[in-house]
């Protein structure tokens, strides 16, 4: 069964779930949405995803939305397919998400308005919230000197294999790196650096960017 | 093995893993930590939980931190024991997952916010800011309509069984409708309101409250 991707590629929690689905060697099709003009809040997409955000996966008749719960979900489907994303066991998969609940609930918050005022608003013409950029810049830091610690002991952070922990930090640091200047976040600190070279570097990571 | 939560009883990260435990009828041991005096920051909590916060279980030599993350262990790990919290199938644990992705994602950042400002800014003598009062009531109207929506179709939200999805919902609620006057937002949706009666009157979130 090819899942149905209802997102933008190049949209960020698109994105999480495609490198998911490629690490898994799942076959999927991309059904295009184009957020840059809205799509996501027309009345047939609300149907799908009420809160208006892409993307949604339909497989078969099954339909799921919220990107962390689709990298779940495929990753326990096809446990031993592709790379396992979840650890061995109940205890590692629980190191698993817990790092993967500090990306939803530490990291991404930031770094979600880092993108926003640096990136997104000048696109659009809207005006730069410096305090909010300073006071992003300033929890981002104290996150990543955390990550620092754990990476100079753990090559990834759910432990010793590249996990969803993982995955799921890929598409809004691409971002931070690439596109707002802010790189030197990640490439001031020895570990997490070499962590973002290794993750970024993987082959599915690339295929995404290619989307 | 007896779980040693490492946590404060009254905070709402704590009270959402005790209910999970009581839930999954697991013995656990409480190992107060005063955070209004702030020893979540000692030097020695901080090993344990480098963010500072509450709580942290440990389970023999296994200890974990992020309070959905470690719902999820012993939802897990207790399958067959109490009540089953992830559902039968991969799919229906996919719409748990979901509805958990949202409470963390969509509920709980406005809901916090309200409980910040309403409860504890006035109890340290801060001063309220009625824009972010604002801002976060607006925001969670939005989110709970989708709830009634949700709830017209469905007894609990991950499906037609209590889950984690409900559960984790409980402590910030709890301090929505008894502590900072907002209960009408609950009260004004027929099917919300409804789901929260169902789920406050559960015998584990009773026993939470009182310890």
């Amino acid at each position: 069964m090819v899942v149905k991707v209802i997102g933008a590629p190049y949209a960020s929690c698109t994105r999480r779930v495609l490198a998911c689905l490629i690490e898994k060697e799942v076959e999927f099709q991309i059904i295009p949405i184009d957020i840059l003009k809205g799509e996501q809040k027309s009345p047939e997409f609300l149907k799908l995803q009420p809160f208006g955000v892409v993307p949604v996966v339909q497989d078969g008749d099954y339909t799921l939305y919220e990107s962390r719960a689709i990298l779940r979900y495929y990753a326990e489907k096809y446990k031993s397919q592709g790379t396992d994303l979840l650890g061995k066991t109940l205890e590692e998969r629980g190191v698993v998400e817990q790092w993967l609940e500090i990306e939803g609930q530490n990291y991404h918050p930031p770094i979600y308005n880092l993108i926003v005022q640096l990136l997104f608003h000048p696109k659009l013409g809207a005006p730069v919230d410096d305090k909010v950029v300073k006071e992003s810049e300033e929890k981002l830091e104290k996150v990543l000197d955390i990550y620092e610690e754990r990476l100079s002991k753990n090559k990834y952070l759910g432990g010793d294999f590249f996990s969803l922990a993982d995955l799921s930090h890929l598409p809004f640091t691409h971002y931070l790196v690439n596109d707002i200047g802010k790189g030197y976040m990640i490439r001031n600190r020895k570990h997490v650096n070499a962590w973002w070279d290794d993750i970024s570097s993987r082959t599915s990571w690339k295929k995404v960017l290619q989307l």
